[in-house]
């Protein structure tokens, strides 16, 4: 019988003090960074497969979202017979495809969470339709994914009418290969303890234009280093803008070692109503991980930085950068963990309940989470 | 072992795009018009059943929302022996018994939404206790339903003291009967290529006194044609009025035609503090299908109206019409489909974020829907 | 294979009406007053459990709102080889051990709800870690629970820098034993018709300092009699004071009789910016239950009450009473059962949607509660 549904379910409880400069304020807190309950299966036929997950994140109140909530269909295994996942259409809300750090499940974190500069670049979910393939026999393995969707993270927002997205799509597409080595199932340690190098690489574009009118997806934008929206120093003159965005990431895994690198580039173009010049945001994240003991601890450090004459309309360039070192503890792989990371910020140019990192925050962040899963 | 529990879920993502006057504004986005999940079964008793259903639309934002919370008790087959769903209770929150439009379930629809008309005159959801019954061995086979509840459109409005109900109950009934051949499963399409003619037949009425202390249902009703709200043009002398609600409806299926009509009437009365005569408005839709391809392919076309005096307390008769045509595509039947309409509004009386029609609209709207559910 | 996932549900249907003098309004309408669903299980351990709940409460609109998610490990039974539950870890969001009355499921009240003194005094839910563990074989059984959490009444609040919590964690301690009779499964109602005496007695510490840079912690504590905030009668110039809480608790069950009767105290001391002396509140609430039925038909009554100097800092002492006098109806125990009670207030000092009760409520309330699970 081509029906089934699987329910899954994990979270982290994570405490966070941080010790930064005034005005900005100190936590000391427990929170749940991620209370997720997934409901996935098939239906009707075994190439349609329903994806629904929810979260109960302690930093947005109590209240359960849906985050995801999407349908894939196979088109060519159902349709051409071809080898499962070759080629396939997809529906619903999810996340886009674009950056790696945003591609990565939570659950894979080396460190507590994502890196500032990831953030700062994020596309995140939205609705959408897209479609995706691979091709697992070809000297390189590669994985694609591209969609269309209502724009840059706007998965949380409210749509129709009563909404404030404006009427311009968003597209994006990821092209990721994995050109040494066999990869493994783990999408960033080295539970593996590969003899042989492995290696993993990717690249991404995500483009759209964001309108006044649309004041969801205007005010998302923030600038380096202050952490502003860029929406708050446009001229009101600025009905609009484009963004190009790029993104290109190389991972790597060896005898315990794991090492990840990303690459952004924002660029804000094509202003209507005012003279401003095109602005260039670049930035990435390093990081580096070593098991100590192997597929237990693991020591971690990170370096992520963003660049750019974004928050000066092009004046000048300014930067920012976030250093960080951790522990992970790995109970059952990434199933149940225990990870605590220390970070230097320098001015976060971002706004993220996730990461527990306010705009301008300079100084220092403790975080300790626990991790399981059922 | 009399515990019992199902769990369903399904989804309707629609893209719309519209192109009305100013100044209104235009929309072209992806929308989750619908996300349910649903788990329902019985508990201890065969004849005590519970359904509760949650829902993650998208133009609410992503919160999830309980939609769905009622428990139904079988009295007559569990305490007399009565063939089952002849006479029974039910509890919780739920559809009141008012329109067939709101009867009927979302996945049964022909088109994307409900018709601007069924909204208009709309009781949907409440918190309520009722009655519900049916006789299938009568000449012609009859159900029924009746409920008394907080008031009209009350379903996801806060109750106890920080919400802002009034303390007056609402009250409702619906009949329904098949006069003539088998309908069959399908609420509206006619999936049974019925050889022989099948109807049915329906009607309706509810009432409440809405008080202005009841914000929220004081603010709910909405007047033709400029579909401000009642309240907006209403002497403030006024504290509070009668509503009465009537509904006829009638649906037709043969040799893959359905046809459905349903007329509605709603009288606004007694007002207390002011010297306002009775107002009635009325309206009606009417909807068309037809299967092209049996069983797959229809097509369908739409008129609805809302026509009445209560825009002018009174003094002129206005009027405003929907017309619509569309194509149904259906994989799955109802479980997989996709369809795709073009409406023209004449001014909406409505303000409704499921339908993506503002108050005031004028003009197209084009939505194009995927509906599958597990 | 160590995975077991349980679903469970259950809701509480009330109808409430109110009598109260002016300027508290009256109410009369239909609530969903809890409308659960739990999700538990163990998972990679039988020592490893979670345990999950949503609540889809009417009284805060239709939002689904995250009510619990945890984690428990018996370390005892998983590391020691104890025997299970004597010695265990939790974290997450979940009940701080504090009062007897909030410990209680609201599945096993006698009356329709909490009293209003354990509603004064409660400290509810927050983020947490803590220790549990309880000694069957000892001359009298004792369980045990202590945590430190976010604060007193956070469970739903916002956390991380867009929240309002203070960066002082509090603390709290329960201990409950059993020194006589063999108590039962029910925690309250004598369902088991005790021959012999049955008795179980508690106490219990919490603790915290409340910050004003906390506004969500400092606008939670009330003052009696009046029911404001103790935040709007505080000078300005305090910036911070602390709460100690006490509780203590004793419940009988013999042949039909349940009594139960749990005493509070409060002191705020330590006032940060302003000299003000410790303030003491203090009360309890006293409950009896006789089962004029056996197992069915249980009469009810009640008085709570809430004395101190809180509100009017330290100056005199003020009182306010509430009694009460209900009718349970059991049709299948706790799972399925009518309770209608009454309830005379004289001045309410808290402000609760749960209870239907406002600050200053003078007059009656009158509850009828359908609940029922799955």
């Amino acid at each position: 019988f081509p029906f089934r549904l699987k329910v899954n379910g994990w979270g982290q409880l994570r405490h966070t003090a941080s010790d930064v400069a005034l005005p900005n304020t100190d936590l000391n807190q427990f929170q749940m960074k991620r209370a997720r309950l997934i409901l996935s299966g098939n239906a009707f036929l075994p190439d349609l497969t329903y994806f629904t997950q929810f979260d109960g994140r302690s930093s947005s109140g109590d209240d359960m979202r849906l985050l995801d909530f999407y349908l894939s269909y196979d088109i060519g295994h159902s349709q051409f017979g071809f080898e499962k996942g070759t080629f396939g259409f997809r529906a619903g809300k999810y996340k886009m495809p674009f950056t790696m750090a945003r591609w990565l499940s939570g659950k894979e974190f080396e460190f507590s969470d994502r890196s500032v500069a990831s953030t700062y670049f994020d596309v995140n979910r939205s609705l959408a339709v897209g479609l995706f393939g691979e091709s697992k026999h070809t000297a390189i393995p590669i994985e694609w994914e591209t969609a269309i969707f209502n724009g840059f993270v706007t998965g949380g927002a409210e749509t129709g009418s009563s909404g404030n997205l404006d009427d311009n799509f968003a597209y994006s597409i990821r092209l990721q290969g994995y050109p040494i080595g066999d990869w493994g199932d783990s999408q960033l340690a080295d539970f593996e303890s590969h003899d042989r190098l492995a290696m993993r690489v990717g690249c991404a574009f995500a483009g759209t234009t964001i309108s006044r009118n649309g004041s969801t997806e205007f005010n998302t934008p923030r600038v380096v280093d202050s952490g502003q929206t860029f929406a708050s120093i446009l001229p009101l003159a600025v009905d609009s803008y484009h963004v190009s965005q790029f993104a290109l990431d190389a991972s790597l895994k060896w005898r315990g070692w794991s090492s990840t690198m990303e690459y952004y580039f924002r660029n804000l173009s094509d202003f209507e109503g005012a003279g401003i010049p095109s602005l260039l945001d670049h930035g990435f994240w390093f990081q580096l991980g070593y098991f100590v003991v192997p597929e237990k601890l693991q020591v971690l450090t990170r370096w992520s930085r963003v660049d750019g004459d974004s928050g000066t309309l092009g004046a000048s360039d300014q930067s920012t950068d976030e250093v960080g070192a951790g522990l992970a503890w790995y109970l059952r792989g990434n199933r149940a963990k225990i990870v605590t990371d220390v970070t230097r910020l320098d001015g976060a140019p971002i706004n993220s309940s996730a990461l527990d990192v306010n705009p301008g925050d300079r100084g220092w962040l403790f975080r300790t989470q626990m991790q399981f899963s059922f």
